[in-house]
């Protein structure tokens, strides 16, 4: 591994060309006509497209059934069906959450990705084995992606006990988040739901990131609720609601007040685009308002569905397609939330395309980046801490 | 070209591998360990995935951009701001639609496209220009692509006098279908224009498109309208409304009346997947009615947005997204609609992967046809009237 990369001519978001020069891991110097050092490696970039790292900021690794044979879906359509479905699918046939999340970040780092927060079931069927598989899988991916897990208790947590000691585990042993789930309709129980959450959020100095799927009225005062603890505990800027689908459900003056607690308490939304007949949050009214946003592709041909892939030029086209995004200035701004914005919520603050940033970026062919996100080129190089980890999408 | 072609080892979607034999053009025996005649040109399927030719039901071949340096949208968010830029874009730029035609059929033709109803813009500006542009292409492409002329008025008609008698022209010179567009918020006058629409397509014995975006009730009357001429005139099925977005928009015993009146007159909807974060029309509760269905591209990368991309499986994808569908027989579901669907809607009695039928069918790699859609693979071989148009997605 050269101490020295230099990548020439190459063409950020928003701006002209520029030549890159990275030493240890770290972009030193951006500009035209950089000369290489004596020992560094040169890429030409032949006028490239560049992209800061993709960051998937939620995601299941434990549980893909990606590189299996083909699983056929056939579960009703509550969301409890599909829970308990998948809890069925993964006793019965012992999904290998080491092997199946190891699949997935080679996939994903193939195109592109260099960050990824994911959520990791707890429940007490399952217990540590989903959370012990990624946990050998980001250490095998250190050096060519970073993994944040949360502990995520998707059967439940007041309705299936011993489910929070086991969260305390992954939390004592390496997760860096606090899931949460539905407060009313999965434990029945939103306000104690959420203080066990941020209890253990507090104790495990962890950020907290919530799955909120709950609709119209009962989601937004699960909102609520999470504003008013994000609040009495001086959790701003440390908590995701993930889905939010009820910030698209609600009548307009409330939306607007549910917008300023979002911001008063420096909340951040996870929107993906969301699949569905159901109005969903509108990305340019949340970023419009000033609202941290990121995104991610959720789960990958899981119990859950086969619709998703591990990758995050798809998510942006999906979030544009859902959102009606025509200008270029707004799928800029969806290209803005699958890097930068994931960046934020997973706490980076060495990322960017900049001097002093770590060299996470991707290079990509194309006229411009819009297009990258409706032609989905190959990427053609990932480079992560300075060090190239995929070519060609390989 | 060899009059007979052997295709061996295909497996058609909910069925077991089979081989098929082709002669003059159609299908004639299908079955295991069919034996090639003398002159058979033969091809082994190796197990691939085979569809009937897709069907493109709504397309706007006259107008894409496609192939051109890239367009930056920054045009309004109303209807009319979207067509006036578009008028003005193609007054200024001089979009030659013949030329932006033929690339697209040949981009479709090679991701496994087989029929293509297209709408073309006639209005007092542009007059004829875009529709001979087109029947050039269809003349071009006889041999490979079934191309439905539509004569359009996207700019209006009773506002625009003159468009009525542009239209007349194009149905007497080989456009087949008469369009419509959005009764009430272009031409102001959602009876009157209906009126002109049904008796064109009476006095050239054409069929029926009309595009209709007006949301909820306001839609739903014109739908109402249309059912009402539909049965005056003799016309069930021979009319389509495509989009119909009000049908995800009115309450539910409404819908089920608007349902009922669709299916007295046998009306089809098209409808793709739409974008946007307003409900829109269930395809799963037409389906289910038994309301014949159709899907298409809409535009490609045109004045009107840069998202939507020539290739009918991933229009699959994109209408499994928007209708949340997981299961396997779902999405099964979309895929009869952008085939067998599509070509009802054109009236192409020979389509279908059966003896007797005209020999379009595509073959792809992959597991099975639900994975086609979110793998989207290249179309190995694309083979249009028995001879082959495409290879490997070129």
């Amino acid at each position: 591994m050269p101490n020295e990369l230099l990548v020439s001519n190459v063409i950020p978001m928003r701006t002209g060309p520029t030549d890159i020069r990275i030493a240890d891991g770290r972009i030193v110097e951006m500009g035209s006509s950089l000369a290489p050092g004596a020992e560094a490696e040169i890429i030409d970039g032949k006028g490239q497209l560049i992209f800061p790292g993709f960051v998937d900021a939620h995601a299941h690794m434990d549980k893909t059934l990606i590189g299996l044979p083909w699983h056929r879906h056939e579960a009703g359509p509550a969301l409890l069906d599909k829970i308990t479905h998948e809890r069925d699918l993964r006793r019965d046939e012992g999904i290998d959450s080491y092997a199946q999340s190891s699949k997935l970040a080679r996939i994903a780092i193939a195109a592109g990705t260099t960050h990824i927060r994911t959520f990791v079931d707890i429940d007490t069927d399952w217990k540590l084995a989903g959370f012990e598989g990624v946990l050998r899988t980001r250490e095998d991916f250190k050096n060519s992606l970073d993994i944040q897990i949360v502990a995520f208790p998707q059967s439940g947590m007041l309705v299936r006990p011993g489910t929070v000691e086991l969260m305390e585990e992954a939390l004592r042993n390496g997760a860096e988040v606090v899931g949460g789930l539905d407060p009313s309709t999965i434990d029945r129980d939103p306000a104690r739901h959420l203080d066990v959450i941020f209890d253990l959020a507090v104790r495990h100095d962890a950020d907290v990131d919530v799955h909120l799927h709950e609709p119209g009225e009962l989601g937004a005062f699960s909102i609520e609720l999470i504003a008013e603890r994000t609040k009495s505990f001086g959790f701003q800027g440390r908590v995701v609601i993930s889905h939010a689908l009820c910030l698209g459900g609600v009548e307009d003056a409330y939306l607007s007040r549910l917008i300023e607690m979002l911001l008063e308490n420096d909340i951040a939304i996870m929107s993906h685009g969301p699949s569905g007949l159901r109005p969903v949050p509108s990305v340019k009214r949340l970023r419009d308002a000033g609202v941290r946003m990121c995104s991610g592709n959720d789960g990958i041909r899981d119990a859950w569905g086969p619709l998703n892939m591990p990758d995050m030029l798809l998510r942006a086209f999906l979030i544009a397609y859902r959102n009606n995004f025509r200008r270029d200035d707004e799928i800029e701004m969806v290209l803005d939330i699958i890097t930068q914005g994931g960046a934020d919520v997973m706490g980076d603050e060495s990322y960017g395309l900049a001097p002093g940033c770590a060299a996470d970026f991707v290079l990509v062919s194309g006229e411009n980046h819009v297009e990258a996100v409706i032609d989905r080129p190959a990427r053609s190089l990932v480079v992560k801490n300075g060090r190239i980890v995929a070519r060609d999408g390989e």
